[in-house]
C-alpha cells in the first residue's frame, strides 16, 4: 500500500513547488515562506535543549538560542506593537490552551465564538478549551454585517461577566468592531484573547485593524496562514506582568524544551513583514476585491463585503450538494479549497477561499478574472475542466498564464 | 544589546559545526541528526493543515502528509514492536500531556517518578500533570540499587490503586525491572506509560530492554536525544484502540494542525535506526562504560553501574559547590554538561554525562580516556584547561584529537 520511502521523500522535497505550479492553491490557511526563511532554518540550535529564561537557560550553550529569543521578541513587538512576545509555542492552538492555563482556572467562563460563526477547535466549547475545563458560552453574531455582533457581544460580557473572552475567528470576511467588547471586559475584569491567526499578516501590514491598538490584551497567531512563514506559534500582549505570567507555566509545566532551531525561520519572516507588510497586505486585499467582483459577474453568490476586507470569501454550497465531495472534486481537478460554515445561514456550508498564497506567489488583481473563470467552470462542473492533468489543455496553459502572472 | 541580526542568522548556520568541532558535547538529551536527516525536512509539507485522520482529512490535497504518517506509523511499529503509532505532536512533553487527558479524568490518581530520582517536569507532580487536573504519588526509588523499586511500586500501585503509572526518568543509569509494576497495574486497571525519551534510541538498538515487551500499554519518546533525530514526539502502544483515543483527542481538542514538514526527517531517522541502531547503541554502552572506568582511574566519583547500561553516568558535586556556576564554568571551557538530582543523596546535585552526542560523532570507547582526563582537569580546576580559547593549545589539540576519533 505504501509508495516506496524513497518516492516519497522525492515526492516531499518537490511539494512546496508542486503546490506553486501545478496547483490552484485557495485554501485560506496556506501560505509559501520565501527561500530565505526556509534557508533559515536551523536544526543546530535544536541539537540539545533550552530550557527556562533568555540567558538564564538550565542548560549551558544556549546563548545562542537566548540571542534569538530576544531578537524574535523585539520583531514581533515592533511589528504588532505589543509590549511583550512568546515566540516559542509550535502552533496557535497550542497558544490558546498554554493561554488558558496561564490567565483562568479548571471551571471558569470564557465566551468565545461559536462553530457556526467560524469558531475555531481551539478556540470553543467541545474543542480546546475543555482539556482546560473552561466552561464556554458563545459569542452573539451580526449574520447580515457578516462581522461579531458588538453591542450584544458587549452585553453578554457584561451579564456573563466571564474570566476570558475569545475574540477572532477561522472565518473572517470582515473587520469586527472589537471596541465596545474590550471596553465591557475591561470593566469586569477579564483578560481579552484576540486569535489573529488568519489575519495577522494584514494586522501586520495595516489593512486589518490591529487589536492591540483597540486594547486587547492578547493577540495570538499561528505564522503560516497571512504570515508566510513556517508554521508555529506567536503571543503578543501589552501587559509585561501577562508575558511573564505566562513564560512561568510555560517553564514549569507546558513546554520543557521547544524546537529552538524554528527561531531563525520566524525572524526572518518577521523581518521581511517589518520591510514589506504593507505592500503584501495590499496586493491580498485587492486580490479579494478583484476576485469577489469577478465571481459576481459570473453570477457566483458570494459572502464578503465587495470592497475585500480580509484574504476571505465565502462561496455558499446549495443544499442537497455534499460539500466534502466537492472539494475533492476540486482537489481532482487541481484546485485546493476548503469548507467552513455558511455564516449567514444556520446549517449551511461554504467554500472558503483565500487570496494570500495567490499574492505571496505574486499574482496581482487582474489575474483573479482568470481564477474566478476556473472557479465558474468547475463548480458548474463543465466538461474537461481539470488543471491537473492533460484532459484539458487550454485550462492548463490559463492556470500557467494566471501563475505567471499575467491576464487569461 | 542584541547582536545583528545577519550576524546571528550566520552563526546559527554554523551551530551544528560548532558543537561538533569546538566543544565537548556531553549533555545527555542531546544529538546531532545525519546530514540525510536534516535534508529530509520538507517544508512544501506544511505550507497548509492536515487535520484529521490519514487520508480522510479536512484539507483536500494531502494525500502526500497521510502517506508520510502511515510510512512513519508503519517505520516506528517496526522499529519498536508496537501495535500503533502518533507521530504528530512536536514534543515528549506534550505527549505526555496529550496521554493524561486521553487516558485520565482531572482528579484520578498518577503514581510518578520523584523529582529527586530523575522524573521529568512532564511527569511529576508540580509539572505538566496539573495542567490535566492529576493527583500525583510518588514511585518509591533503589537509592542503592539506582533504579526503581520495583516491588515497592507494585505494592503502591495495588494499595492506591491509580488510573496511570508513569515510568522511566530524565536520569536512567540502568534499566528498571518493571515487569512487577506493569502486572500490578493490569490487576487494578491502570494504564502504564513508559517515557523512553532518554533511552529510545537504545531500546532501538536492543541494548535497553523494550519496555512494551514488558507489558507496558504506552511508550514516549522525544527524537532527539538517544534518537539522532529533529526534536518531536513520538507515542507508540500495544492496544490500536488507545491509539484511536489518543488520535481523535488530538483531532478534536488538541492538534489541530501540526508541523508535517517534520515527517520526512521522522521517517529517515527511524530507517536509519532500523538498520543501524544495534551498532549505534552498542557504542554508546561501551563508551559509558569505557568512560566509566576512566573517570573511577583518575578518582572522579561516578554513580552508575560499571558495565555501562545507558548513555548516562552522574558525577556527584560536593556539597558548598554551586551546581549551576560550575556548569556555566565547564561551558566557559568548551565542555558542555547538565546537571540532574543525585539519585543517591537527598537534597544532592550531580553532573549528568551522556556519551550519546560523542557517540554519533563517531567516537569510541578508546577516546573516553581523553574524555575522562579532561573532564577530571576541569573539574579540579587545573590551570589553563580551556577546549574554546587559545589558552591550552595542548588541551585543544588533545580534544582535536579526540574528536578525530584519535586516542589522546
Amino acid at each position: 500500500m505504501t509508495p516506496d520511502h524513497e518516492t516519497l521523500f522525492a515526492a516531499a522535497r518537490h511539494h512546496a513547488e508542486t503546490l506553486a505550479r501545478s496547483r490552484l492553491v485557495l485554501y485560506a490557511g496556506a501560505n509559501l515562506p520565501s527561500p530565505e526563511v526556509i534557508a533559515a532554518y536551523a536544526p543546530g540550535l535544536s541539537a540539545m535543549p533550552s530550557m527556562g529564561p533568555s540567558f538564564d537557560k538550565e542548560q549551558p550553550g544556549t546563548e545562542l538560542v537566548s540571542q534569538f529569543e530576544v531578537a524574535v521578541r523585539e520583531e514581533a513587538c515592533a511589528l504588532f506593537g505589543a509590549a511583550w512576545a512568546e515566540p516559542r509555542l509550535p502552533s496557535a492552538t497550542l497558544c490558546n490552551l498554554a493561554l488558558f492555563h496561564a490567565f483562568a482556572r479548571p471551571g471558569e467562563l470564557m465566551l468565545a465564538p461559536d462553530k457556526a460563526h467560524g469558531g475555531h477547535l481551539s478556540q470553543r466549547g467541545g474543542g480546546t478549551p475543555d482539556l482546560a475545563g473552561l466552561a464556554c458560552a458563545e459569542l452573539p453574531f451580526d449574520a447580515a454585517g457578516l462581522c461579531l455582533d458588538a453591542t450584544g457581544a458587549a452585553q453578554l460580557v457584561e451579564e456573563r461577566r466571564p474570566r476570558l473572552v475569545m475574540l477572532g475567528r477561522s472565518v473572517m470576511v470582515r473587520a469586527d468592531d472589537i471596541a465596545p467588547v474590550v471596553a465591557a471586559a475591561r470593566a469586569v475584569g477579564a483578560t481579552t484573547v484576540f486569535d489573529a491567526s488568519h489575519v495577522a499578516g494584514l494586522i501586520a501590514g495595516g489593512t486589518y485593524p490591529n487589536p492591540l491598538d483597540a486594547g486587547v490584551d492578547v493577540l495570538v497567531t499561528s505564522t503560516y496562514k497571512t504570515l508566510p512563514g513556517l508554521p508555529h506559534g506567536l503571543i503578543l500582549g501589552r501587559d509585561p506582568a501577562q508575558g511573564e505570567t505566562l513564560a512561568r507555566l510555560l517553564d514549569a509545566r507546558f513546554l520543557a524544551n521547544y524546537n529552538a532551531a524554528q527561531l531563525p525561520p520566524l525572524l526572518r519572516m518577521l523581518g521581511e513583514m517589518r520591510a514589506d507588510a504593507g505592500a503584501y497586505a495590499g496586493r491580498v486585499v485587492a486580490n479579494t476585491a478583484a476576485l469577489n467582483r469577478a465571481c459576481r459577474q459570473r453570477r457566483l453568490p458570494v459572502i464578503a463585503p465587495e470592497a475585500g476586507h480580509t484574504h476571505q470569501l465565502l462561496i455558499p454550497i446549495a443544499k442537497g450538494v455534499a460539500p466534502r465531495e466537492m472539494i475533492a472534486t476540486l482537489a481532482e481537478s487541481g484546485m485546493i479549497v476548503g469548507l467552513c460554515p455558511d455564516i449567514t445561514r444556520p446549517g449551511g456550508a461554504a467554500l472558503r477561499v483565500g487570496t494570500q498564497f495567490l499574492a505571496t506567489l505574486g499574482l496581482l488583481a487582474p489575474a483573479m478574472e482568470a481564477v474566478a473563470h476556473i472557479l465558474a467552470a468547475l463548480l458548474r462542473g463543465e466538461e474537461g475542466v481539470c488543471l491537473r492533468t492533460g484532459h484539458a489543455p487550454d485550462i492548463a496553459t490559463r492556470i500557467e498564464a494566471v501563475l505567471a502572472g499575467g491576464a487569461h
